[in-house]
């Protein structure tokens, strides 16, 4: 059994870091995000470990394996959270991982592979409108020119902000992991949905993760006053976006057999004044599902609609594709691994996909890769109200030990019996 | 004649006041447009005339009559712009009644009645969504406990920003002026829509001005996960914006024979990310007709419609009222005088309806009012494109100075022959 009351006072720690009324803000990059790495930097090497932070700014501690040139077994999550978001998703990651090696310490255990801790650089796209930078630099899915271009909402470039961070963007293919350097990682997250709660059960096995498509769509018209301009000589870039908004609302329905969503998070308005009509709007469009052919149909969907707009409400619009990844299976032989571990101690899990990306999507192209949910209670997540009972979150930390164990190959010493 | 160069150079002047790349920045009570007034001071003073600031910041000019005790004759308009607007709207107004005076004075005209230009603070609501504050508060219609609680987008309290201006916002009830102080009002405007450019006309005699019914909307759902919240079981904030903003539209065109209109101008979302499916949404609501009917069809129309979303999508919705302002009459003998002095110049003029709002309906509670209007090319306001032809300026400004004179009355004098 792990120590509940050390991953209590840890999570306590972390969830003081960027805490503010309206919830978490530990934006990527951010001055609150650098607290937060430097805490749990600390804290790993109390544990003994040693650490790096690569030219992405993922941190990377090891605990040494007996074996010196066996690939590592990695596990870890995340610490930058969307802007007003909770104290689980992603932190809860790295206090399990954190955990499963102070209590390897605790019992003495030795381990043949070494056991990497990641904690991933800019998983959230609150900031770039771009997620999973750190994995994907690691994973050699994206180099320094995919991502040149990105600004934040305050207009920073990406080259400042990792300036301000102290990390040099011109340097941000060193991170990249040689091959072989991993056997494994695995992942512990919340679920962020309503499944696991429905049914009352304390794990989900990931079968595969459901990748987004990003849009950033551009609607142009013509700003106007609002008093003098008549209903049929308007060009209101907001009735655009509104109209996109529902259409894409009823795609995602009619895919709704295969858990395909689609959504639109933010719109940007301007002029934005209360007597003028909206000239241009800006929208943050993020559409998903497990099923490739269900998600491209509701592309399909927002293209023709699109034309449609343009065709009849006279507006320039200019949608520009942001990201468009493939859904990735978790290794079959970690999810047989996860199964054998629950019903070994006994503990009621389910088979489930992840509607959410996860860091683990990017590792496996390097090496197998497994995830294990924990509930989320009213399956919230991206926001203040997220919650974990700390029963369930030690459960999920025994079940994400075991399977270190078994993957890491423990050495029995005297003092494990 | 009056002097078309004079005209374009004052334009010039002023419309290099608070000029950006994207058009004119003068929000109300900004240090833009305290410069703009500051010029405006500079040129009446130049001209002979006394000056005072009152305690709402409007600025009155006062070229003295030859009848020490004679109610004054007011003409004037607005220094402030909406976010990112033009040259025209309210400058105009107030570059046309300096230059009656100008005029007067190079043709050594005096007047029983004595001549008081006004420039109106706050008339656009850009600034506390709230419009003609200045005009409002000389004309008795609205006190200080009405406008107390108003903060701008930055947060800033309306007493801040006057305070920041130098103005007293306790002493605001002494801008209110006495009864008989004004014998007419009188304001020359760009149309700000298509109709005059559409008849090739030069002048519009304006017979009402539609007045607005103003709200702020906000919708609570529930901030979720974009890709583990299944479609069915979200509450999106943002989709029901969406609907009320096509709603809108759709209660309007019903109403087009009224030439009634409304216009969502805003959305402000929370927490507005990618990956977040919308928690809450602020809408700017505009409704205008110079029906009060019509206008209540569509207020009713959108009211209940509320009620439907708050049934159907189990939204939570605020609905505050911001005004609800009644449609005003011109005065039927300033028409009539407008009429006649077009006729007699031989100038070709419509009557027509105003759908935006204007300081000079305020003015109606205090004496006559009259209004004319001179071309919009392609109906443009509210935006950096605004554009009157100077000839079409300089027109206005003929028609506006043969009103003054018939209200102040002319005395002959020498040079005037």
């Amino acid at each position: 059994m792990v120590k509940a009351e050390r991953v209590k006072a840890t999570m306590e720690a972390l969830g003081k870091i960027g805490s503010t009324e309206r919830g978490m803000m530990r934006l990527a990059y951010s001055e609150e995000e650098r607290q937060a790495t430097d805490y749990f930097i600390a804290q790993c090497k109390a544990a003994g470990m040693s650490v790096r932070t690569d030219a992405a700014g993922n941190v990377i501690a090891r605990r040494s394996g007996t074996c010196s040139n066996a690939p590592a077994i990695g596990i870890g999550s995340h610490l930058d959270t969307v802007i007003e978001g909770g104290k689980y998703d992603g932190s809860l990651g790295i206090i399990a991982a954190l955990e499963v090696v102070r209590d390897l310490n605790d019992h003495g255990i030795r381990t043949q592979h070494p056991i990497d801790l990641f904690v991933f650089a800019c998983e959230e796209s609150s900031r770039f409108g771009f997620s999973q930078i750190g994995s994907k630099v690691l994973a050699g899915l994206i180099t320094q020119k995919d991502i040149a271009d990105l600004t934040d909402k305050a207009g920073n470039t990406i080259q400042t902000v990792f300036a301000n961070r102290g990390l040099d963007f011109g340097r941000l293919g060193e991170a990249q992991l040689p091959k072989h350097a991993l056997a494994a990682f695995m992942e512990l997250h919340i679920e962020q949905g309503p499944i696991l709660e429905g049914k009352n059960l304390p794990i989900g096995v990931v079968s595969g993760i459901a990748a987004p498509t990003r849009f950033n769509i551009c609607v142009r018209g013509h700003a106007a006053h609002s008093g003098s301009t008549p209903m049929n000589l308007r060009q209101d870039a907001l009735i655009g976006a509104a109209e996109i908004t529902i259409e894409l609302e009823k795609a995602a329905r009619r895919e709704m057999q295969h858990g395909t969503v689609a959504t639109v998070g933010d719109i940007e308005i301007a002029p934005g004044a209360m007597n003028v009509v909206p000239g241009e709007t800006h929208l943050k469009v993020d559409i998903r599902s497990i099923s490739r052919t269900s998600k491209d149909r509701v592309v399909k969907c927002l293209y023709l609609f699109l034309d449609h707009l343009r065709d009849t409400r006279h507006l320039q619009i200019d949608c520009h594709l942001l990201s468009n990844e493939t859904p990735v299976r978790m290794d079959p032989q970690m999810i047989d691994m996860f199964e054998k571990i629950c019903q070994k101690q006994n503990i009621r899990f389910t088979h489930m996909p992840s509607g959410a990306g996860h860091d683990t999507m990017n590792m496996a192209a390097l090496c197998p890769v497994g995830m294990i949910f924990v509930p989320s209670a009213g399956g919230i997540s991206h926001h203040p109200d997220e919650h974990t009972d700390l029963a369930e979150i030690i459960t999920g930390i025994d079940v994400l030990k075991a399977a270190v164990l078994e993957r890491a190959v423990a050495e029995p010493t005297e003092k494990q019996v």
